[in-house]
């Protein structure tokens, strides 16, 4: 029998994407919380399983897997015969990574908790400094996606199958409102992201909806 | 014929791994050099060509493709006859994925030109902050990937085939060499970086033998 845990922190970007994947996948897993506001992805025992101290990892029957982007390809590549995340074409594949890859590495990790904590401890940058940083990574991310996607766009960010582009999309669309971000500039994400938001798979994973959401 | 261009800078880590992957690959390719210095990748004709203003960009045969990681799984998908990028097996490939990915989305994007630009033009962050910042990000992330070597490598980062990984550590080792970090707390990376750097591949993508590298 399967076993697939995944630790997960219910506001993580990055947790969320592998929710998504794994429910597009259509695999069962469980989730093992580690509360990134208590530090617990710093203790001994989260570090023993993930020297990166990073949230999600995945177990699969016994093998750990990190990195958001790693896992959900993994994911793709050893369950080939659920719904795939990527196209099978190189070009179509690489635009759907390129896509997903600008947000996971050109937005997202300026806007982790732990590079915001260094702003204000160790920089003393103060509260609204650090919204309108955040505000400004995301907003010169967004411009470039938004141009983009006039290229890839059908239904979702390329063509009308959903991608490993989607899977990181609505993560970021998710932290953008968190943060106030006006998306009135972002037509095209915002429509494609409310389509992906109908989406089971996508709805599922909301961070709403997670084992360790905090009461409202 | 083949016309293949990369849209580069010398010393851009992002652009460096294409060249390297370019090179094992065993692609040939024409440059033409993006001056992040001077701002090119911000002008109009740039721009034309990669809305994300970012550097590299590849164009082959016509088709253009950006950030550096979808371009290596291209090339890698595209022309699966010359040397492989990543290995065959699921969760090797995940293994190569997520040590590419802990520096291009943990390390590398946090220590960006445009970046450090931020930090002193809207932050007013000193140089010795500065400097503090790019240090503590490589220092994190390197000891995190030193523990994580202890698991996957042989003579390279994962086992003894030349992988994604490698493509990745030799620029970040460059970046930390550059701000002067103290690599004696990572043997292992500082040893797999050193059998890495003797390879052709990997010397001619250096940043001191490029078209635009400035006269010593």
């Amino acid at each position: 029998m399967t076993e697939r845990i995944l630790y997960d922190y219910f506001r993580s970007s990055a947790a969320y994407r592998v929710r998504i994947a794994l429910n597009l996948k259509e695999l069962d897993y469980i989730q093992a919380p580690v509360s990134l506001v208590k530090g617990e992805q710093q203790g001994a025992a989260y570090l023993a399983l993930n020297p990166q101290g990073l949230v999600p990892a995945l177990s699969d029957n016994g093998v750990l897997l990190t990195q958001s982007l790693a896992i959900c390809e993994y994911l793709d590549e050893a369950y080939p015969d659920t719904p795939r995340l990527l196209p099978l074409e190189p070009v179509a594949r690489a635009r759907a990574r390129a896509i997903a890859q600008s947000i996971a590495c050109d937005i997202h990790p300026l806007n982790n908790l732990r590079v915001l904590n260094y702003l204000k401890g160790e920089l003393g940058v103060g509260d609204e400094s650090r919204n309108e940083w955040y505000r400004h990574w995301i907003t010169q991310g967004f411009a470039a996606l938004e141009r983009l996607l006039a290229d890839t766009a059908g239904s979702y960010c390329v063509g009308d199958n959903v991608t490993l582009a989607d899977v990181c999309l609505v993560p970021q669309l998710f932290n953008a409102r968190r943060f106030a971000v006006d998306l009135a500039p972002y037509p095209r994400l915002v429509a494609v992201g409310e389509a992906l938001e109908r989406l089971p798979a996508f709805a599922a994973a909301h961070p709403s909806r997670q084992p360790d959401t905090p009461p409202a």
